[in-house]
């Protein structure tokens, strides 16, 4: 009999996903946009390309090769615009179980199957991926975490206030110190260098450190606080590795790294480095390259939200709704929750929403966040008119005021930093605030 | 302090899916359209108000209620088109796991969940349920499935060949007894009646049945095979399980019902009780109702695929693509997959895809489907220009031409049968058929 041969959907290729081992695969679910001579094909295609499959057949791809080591199609369905309506192409979900026993526990493998060659392929989206506890368990995530940060700090009872250093370069490593001291001073909790200074000549890494660690412990004594300094670690991943453990060595008490610059693998060598035993903070830069579109990359909250506790981050950065950069309210708050609700073993991190963040957006972010994210500000804290202690100083009074439900205009009234700052850029909801380059 | 009482995501609402407990949830996906002011809210507002939530705060719907019964957003992505393209409405796919404990090992509760009063909300399509095994194994499923069913007609090595019989409607008893005995010496293995024909007082079901087994007997001695006569039980609930209680013991060897009418439960309680113990036929009237359009209702492969094993049939005739019922290929293939794939603990069941077959369709419906599933074909048989013998007969022919790999024009030349029926209704991707509803 021919037939068992020209069957076009093989039960090997295609399941229900009930059942699937949940512990034996990752399931990725993708956005399909394109008008596909048949989607259901295509489906088990894209499974099988990404897994044991090649563009003809191989000896060797056995039906048992394919059993154990083929992708499984385990859904597809289409939405949205009816078929008939022409011109606009047609939209499906589909969903592919890929098995762990061929990627091991590593992300690079994961991103090479699950978007590798078929992120090529047309307008395709990686939505989501489902991790298990099998795979999630062979990572350490977050070393800190949301507790651990704050166990550090001693601050439990209000969100955290975070400060990236400006100008963001062309300073030397005095004016980081002199920044440091004075954001520190007014109650900032944690500097991160600008993701733009890494280790330029002018004010290289070692010497940076030095300098600020100079003033670091004065700032500490005189607010009776601990204070973060973030170092901006991000190099070549190898020489990345050496240079954090240098820096931990000789004092520093944070890390940050551009995260989706490195790779994921930078991040979390560093998470999972005995010897760099501090924080990590990841910086989104870059992170727009693999999500601005609706019809092709990774999906944002993924990326964010999953990829970054995988990788160890416990304090990340990325772009709030209410700033400079264009992201629906729903974007980020999403990355917030994926930061924040159970994931295995995974510690929940900080979300830090930033990019444009002002002591106005203080009662939306407590009201939407609660107390669990980083007030994070370049700009509105070493851009105060009054300077950037007196920008530490409102971004906290504006947190006291919201989280006691005040109106923070009415309450502005007892604060000078926090008046000025209200003046100047307005609260968020009431006023407009335009948020240009200067150039 | 107010904060915790003022988050819009509690964490209690809001999971990510890895953190749900598989074996404890019904995972529901949706495809949502529209303009909400904020796509999270309203996934976890839709996810509460299917489990513990109303309109207003009540007293008991405490944090622990929330926790143990409260349904579990667990993903929520927008696909399509870019929300800054004005006038179309934004498209979400999203996830919402259902404590199985509120539920129960039931039908009907589970579509109150799930697509309850949500199913009234607006433009929501429900996409997928994730059904556990430790659901699922409170349903027998089909008793008989794929293999049940080849072990009673002793058929194992071609697809089985079902008719229905034609006239829909108007005839007496005796003209039943003798299309089915012509349609099955000529070939058909099972012969079901229409839809249309339950228990009408001029064809009543009880002298239906004595009609049929006085020339079963005689069909099958004649031809050396066994014969099915799937006898339409269709009625209010409770008098369709005392009928076809009634039909068993008075020697029926097979059951169908309109189990879109009838709803889920009443095929579960004939395929459960165990006085019933013949194979069960589904058929697919109504339900069109559910599955129509693609901004509501419910997919046609969940009601397909999932339920109708879930219910228990055995058998399930369903439109195909290459008939009178405008059906994508992807949809009608999709069907089929979602009746044989893996199933926790329930049976893979036959499909028969219908509704227009005739004989030219079987070397595409061969090569797409494999052997595992029912020609099934009313008119094509009835109305074969040589009577239903040769219908049946050109049937077989068309099944064992297509087998060999060989053209059915070609091998046509041998087959008097099969050669009339393709001068009158040609083969499918060679020849364009015309279906018209005859007045």
């Amino acid at each position: 009999m021919h037939i068992s041969g020209s069957r076009k959907y093989p039960t090997e290729v295609f399941l229900i996903d009930e059942s699937i081992d949940p512990e034996e695969f990752i399931i990725a679910t993708y956005a399909l946009y394109g008008n596909p001579k048949d989607y259901l094909t295509l489906t088990g295609a894209l499974a099988l390309e990404q897994t044991t499959g090649t563009w003809v057949p191989v000896a060797e791809e056995t039906p048992e090769v394919r059993r154990k080591h083929g992708g499984k199609a385990v859904s597809a369905f289409e939405v949205g615009i009816p078929k008939k309506e022409e011109g606009q192409p047609r939209i499906f979900v589909i969903k592919i179980a890929f098995p762990i026993v061929n990627l091991g526990y590593q992300i690079p493998e994961v991103l090479s199957a699950v978007f590798g060659n078929i992120s090529m392929g047309g307008n395709l989206k990686l939505l989501d991926l489902q991790f298990p506890k099998s795979f999630t368990e062979h990572f350490t995530g977050p070393n800190f975490g949301i507790e651990g940060v704050r166990k550090i700090l001693g601050v439990w009872d209000r969100p955290l206030v975070m400060t990236m250093t400006k100008p963001c370069t062309g300073i030397p490593p005095s004016v980081v110190a002199k920044l440091f001291y004075e954001s520190t001073r007014g109650g900032v909790d944690i500097v991160k260098d600008d993701e733009l200074l890494a280790d330029p000549s002018y004010c290289d890494f070692k010497s940076r450190l030095k300098a600020v660690l100079e003033v670091q412990k004065k700032a500490e004594e005189e607010t009776g606080e601990k204070k973060l300094y973030a170092i901006n670690v991000t190099d070549e991943v190898n020489l990345m590795i050496d240079k954090a453990r240098w820096a931990v060595e000789n004092g520093v008490n944070c890390i940050m790294v551009n995260v989706f610059a490195t790779g994921f693998s930078g991040l979390r060598a560093l998470a999972e480095d005995k010897k760099i035993n501090v924080p990590l903070v990841a910086h989104p830069c870059m992170s727009g390259a693999y999500y601005g579109s609706p019809y092709t990359g990774i999906n944002w909250s993924l990326l964010f939200g999953k990829f970054l506790r995988l990788s160890g981050a416990d304090m990340v950065v990325y772009p709030s709704a209410y700033g400079k950069i264009p992201l629906s309210r729903e974007d980020y708050l999403r990355v917030a929750q994926t930061l924040q609700v159970p994931f295995h073993n995974l510690k929940p991190a900080f979300p830090g929403p930033a990019a444009g963040t002002y002591p106005g957006v203080a009662p939306t972010f407590i009201n939407e966040l609660g107390i669990d994210f980083m007030m994070s500000a370049g700009g509105a804290i070493h851009g105060h008119p009054m300077g950037p202690a007196a920008g530490g100083k409102a971004m906290r009074q504006a947190i006291e005021v919201a989280m006691q439900g005040r109106n923070l205009r009415d309450a502005a009234k007892e604060y000078k930093e926090l008046k000025a700052a209200i003046e100047l850029w307005g609260i968020y909801g009431e006023d407009v605030v335009k948020f240009e380059l200067k150039a």
